[in-house]
């Protein structure tokens, strides 16, 4: 029988990841650090194992990091969660999100998504029998252009997927864009799905608008969040979701047959991590000074930078000085210079060139220094 | 919108589990070891973590590992898998089981499976809009009858889910079962998926029946099997698929989207351990004498016992005296006589009273000693 996903082949975090292998090239593609998570991090899952924490968790999740979980919405986002019924811990965000449309979307549903995007959404959505409906942000800003959502609302449709921090151009949400999703989906069935990765990594002082700020969007939310960009250990698979408790049901159904339950030792060291706000509320200041660091090393360079307001990553746009395409150029890079990026046309579903490559700044200070220097050779 | 799994509840190794803990019972539930693996398995881990191991591992997994998955099953099974293209490392038998179903049953598709049967296999086939068929054991000695399964067969058959050691019965495949399995498959585009993770835990000196022990079965199957019950960590997320080329990369191409990747400290641990092949091949050994000591300690109880022939689990028999469905005289023995199993029923799509219960002997001997003595109060 004909493949369920004839168009999908390998993620582009993997060939690329593999080609930088090969072509022993300095790696700024994918989004994980290459340095070290704190030493108490990795003592803290130590202990735990040596306690005994090795068998199977519960299904929902560690209690103990539910209820910190719960309590952080409340502090930073201002929304109670319900620590039993509405608070999931789940292997990673990916296993999140693919739990969360399995368990929500039917045949037949139709589910909006923002293009450029990152590369799960659709196929999970197709795996379903429905329908993805890509919606193109601004080529000037990425920005959402709501009238063309409103437009592409109809009586399928089941949900929306949202991401802001954005992966991968690093918009972030907007006031207005808060506003234009409410009015939007108030009294519909449409469930949101956020993707808060990076909700830790907004950068100047703006806030993430999180789902959970806002009471008229909590209510028809599925958050979707995980340790790993947080921590430092990409690597070690444990996210969690936030959810309405009806919503929530249905999500754990799903994930109870997928994963049963995350991995305990790394659940109990997560649980205390949390226990320290500090592990977390400095990580947009790290970042963003990884951010002024490679754009500044970067500003000799014949690479045109966007902003970046969040998340792990900025785009160079190169379009005004190579005819190639994203694809092309990423590969000339690789080859010519050693240098690894993402061409921004493969978060696109018809992988239409951009002129912009996309990079990640989530590499110590020395690797993005020597990074921008073989930049600036092209 | 409606449930898509209207009929799905909270998985019965979940109710039993809270029941028990809020009755304060012995738990001889859940096939979780309540003792500790391997202290050298912690500090392999540690090692890994403090080594920097901590990021995605490749998405297939971590070479090492699927370098000594892929030996192991030629020095064991005779097959040789391709480490690259025909071994993939997922986090949990699960998922592994979740991917496969994914990738490979479309919508309309029939897929037959075993009753008795763990709890995950009907609701993901469910999930795809595919029709899981359902046979029943037999209730003597819980063999398969191959006429039966040869009547279910038809144009619409795309995979057979079989699973030997058998959770919940103990019992194992025959040279018999490979014969007739190998026959009705033969010419047809019938995939097997194998659920071997019990693969470790065959008594009696017989050998475990791996469908890639041979060639013809092998060829057609994709075989799921995991870590966590062999080293004593069900807790650590962390098991694999092995399966020819063409069916591997239907497989990953879920996989990539529903993880990316498993736990990478645990993987390198993982890779470590298999160098050893005492580290599993002890293992009946371990469980045969706890099966034993289970069942001489039941000697003089009212129960009769059914023989267990693999697994971590035998089924006991009350229906000669007491008249309870198997739900009710679990919760009686839970709440009278503090002792937590699994009624067999809950193996069945319809919940189908058999007067069986499920005892997990992955205990350690007091805890074993005191479920007996519990058992025999009954
Ligand atoms: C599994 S890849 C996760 C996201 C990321 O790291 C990236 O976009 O590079
Ligand atoms: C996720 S439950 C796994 C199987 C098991 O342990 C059981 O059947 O008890």
């Amino acid at each position: 029988p004909q493949s369920k996903l004839p168009d999908v082949g390998t993620t582009i975090f993997t060939v690329i990841g593999q080609l930088s292998a090969e072509h022993n090239a300095l790696n700024l593609s994918q989004g994980a650090p290459n340095f070290s998570c704190q030493p108490a991090l990795i003592e803290s899952v130590t202990k735990a194992m040596r306690e005994g924490h090795n068998q199977y968790a519960p299904m929902s999740g560690v209690a103990a990091l539910r209820h910190a979980l719960s309590a952080k919405a409340e502090a930073l986002y201002g929304c109670k969660y319900d620590a039993d019924s509405e608070v999931t811990v789940v292997a990673s965000a990916s296993e999140g999100l693919y739990s969360a449309i399995s368990a929500l979307v039917h045949a037949g549903d139709e589910v909006i998504y923002f293009e450029p995007s990152f590369d799960s959404y659709a196929p999970i959505v197709r795996l379903q029998g429905a329908k993805p409906v890509a919606i193109g942000l601004s080529m000037d800003d990425f920005s959402i252009d709501w009238d063309q959502v409103a437009s592409a609302i109809n009586s399928r449709t089941r949900m929306i997927i949202i991401n802001s921090p954005h992966n991968p151009t690093g918009a972030i949400f907007t006031d207005f864009d808060i506003e234009r999703l409410t009015a939007l989906t108030k009294d519909t069935g449409i469930v949101i799905l956020s993707d808060e990765v990076y909700e830790h990594v907004v950068f100047d002082g703006e806030r993430h608008e999180s789902m959970a700020c806002h009471p008229q969007l909590a209510e028809r939310s599925v958050i979707v969040s995980s340790f790993g960009k947080t921590y430092h250990v990409t690597g070690w698979r444990v996210g969690y979701c936030l959810a309405p408790a009806e919503l929530m049901s249905e999500i754990r159904k799903v994930h109870q047959f997928m994963m049963f339950s995350a991995d305990t030792p790394m659940q109990v060291a997560f649980a205390e991590a949390l226990a320290d706000p500090q592990s977390y509320l400095g990580l947009a200041d790290f970042y963003q000074q990884k951010r002024d660091l490679l754009a500044e090393a970067l500003s000799e360079s014949r690479f045109e930078l966007l902003p970046s307001r969040g998340s792990f990553f900025m785009l160079a746009r190169f379009s005004h000085f190579s005819p190639l395409t994203d694809d092309e150029f990423v590969l000339s890079l690789i080859r010519d210079h050693q240098i690894a990026t993402i061409p921004l046309s493969a978060f696109y579903s018809n992988n239409k060139p951009t002129g912009l490559i996309r990079l990640s700044f989530a590499k110590d200070n020395d690797t993005l220094y020597e990074g921008a220097r073989r930049l600036c050779r092209v």
